[in-house]
């Protein structure tokens, strides 16, 4: 019964997020959804790449949490159009849903942008099964996490484009191996890019940038 | 109609909940929740923990992750009664589930312990709704993670006990202010004892490792 319900859900899912795909092509959007673990660095990550990327790339942002504005406010420094998502008035929802982003995304000009980013809630898990209208999915991994998450959490690996191993300015300080993250992360998925970079001192920013420059067009 | 399957999955699973706190009770055997986002540190601290308590308070863990034995692998190596559970072969779960920790905890034998750890699936969102029969929860914030996440998942302080602040040796290196982090937990949940510790250089492990003993009564 659970798994019929779960299904069901899934699938209401999907079919709003081929919507969310054709409401975004149609309005010449590109979507990228990122996603990690609490606190490896998304927003921070967005703050540096949002700086170096816009005004040429015309960017939104659509944040996704539990509670609080904090990133919102953060990311809307920046000069990016944003719009906070907050799952507590759906129970504490531990993903973003593809009904969410529809709702969201009404509240952006959309005409004004050339990409719009979701930054999902911070959750390994629950977000890498849920579509949400996205053409490109985005996984961060810090350093501080550890390099055998890809073989505990794969699936997200699996579902992720590419890939960001972020912080590796706290490596001298770790006994964490960043060869082994990315090999770890290949291992699970084979051939996806992986960018290690440090969103505190933008070391590794510039094949990111061309990574995601190359997605727009731009 | 997903909310009302959602409500029966919870309430089955605090019915199996309840069954399996009456059969440690039964056993004399005190249980501890141990939960947190993926990489905060959960494993090695268990590893140092165990070093400290271990002959004295006999004790087994339950780990859970979504693939690999490399958690029971650690643990089994401080001597501990280590069970490993997998939810891939649940889809993978995002949580363990009472159901789950009643059938590990018969691979366990329940009189050579007077404690027993689960550590719960690297996630700071689902487990906090899954009791699982313990008798006491705690919480595991890595510095690394930043000091604004109890605000962000409030409902994983909520229903913690006691809460650790893991990675201090790293502090020097981040922009991450530990009283803050402190402060904020506080907030979300008045009066819940916080640690602040290292499992790395074992710093601030004592108060910890008393909060532990007298839970256990030893």
């Amino acid at each position: 019964m659970e798994i019929k319900i779960q299904k069901k859900v899934l699938e209401a899912n999907e079919s709003q997020a081929e919507k969310n795909r054709k409401y975004f092509k149609d309005n010449n959007v590109f979507v990228l959804n990122m996603m990690s673990s609490p606190g490896s660095g998304k927003t921070e990550t967005l703050c540096k790449t949002l700086k170096m990327i816009m005004p040429k790339i015309r960017t939104g942002v659509i944040v996704g949490d539990i509670c609080t504005r904090n990133d919102a406010d953060r990311l809307e420094a920046t000069g990016a159009q944003v719009v906070q998502i907050n799952t507590d008035q759906f129970g504490g929802d531990c993903h973003l849903s593809a009904n969410m982003i529809d709702k969201a995304a009404r509240e952006l000009d959309l005409d004004g942008l050339d990409l719009l980013i979701v930054e999902n809630i911070g959750n390994l898990v629950c977000p890498a099964e849920f579509d949400i209208g996205e053409n490109e999915r985005a996984v961060v991994l810090s350093v501080t996490e550890g390099e055998d998450k890809p073989l505990k959490y794969p699936l997200m690996f699996q579902v992720a484009d590419v890939a960001i191993l972020n912080k590796i300015d706290l490596l001298p300080y770790l006994d964490c191996n960043a060869q082994d993250a990315v090999d770890n992360m290949k291992k699970v998925h084979p051939g996806m890019p992986v960018f290690p970079l440090s969103a505190k001192t933008e070391e590794g920013f510039i094949p990111w940038i061309k990574w995601l420059s190359a997605c727009v067009g731009k």
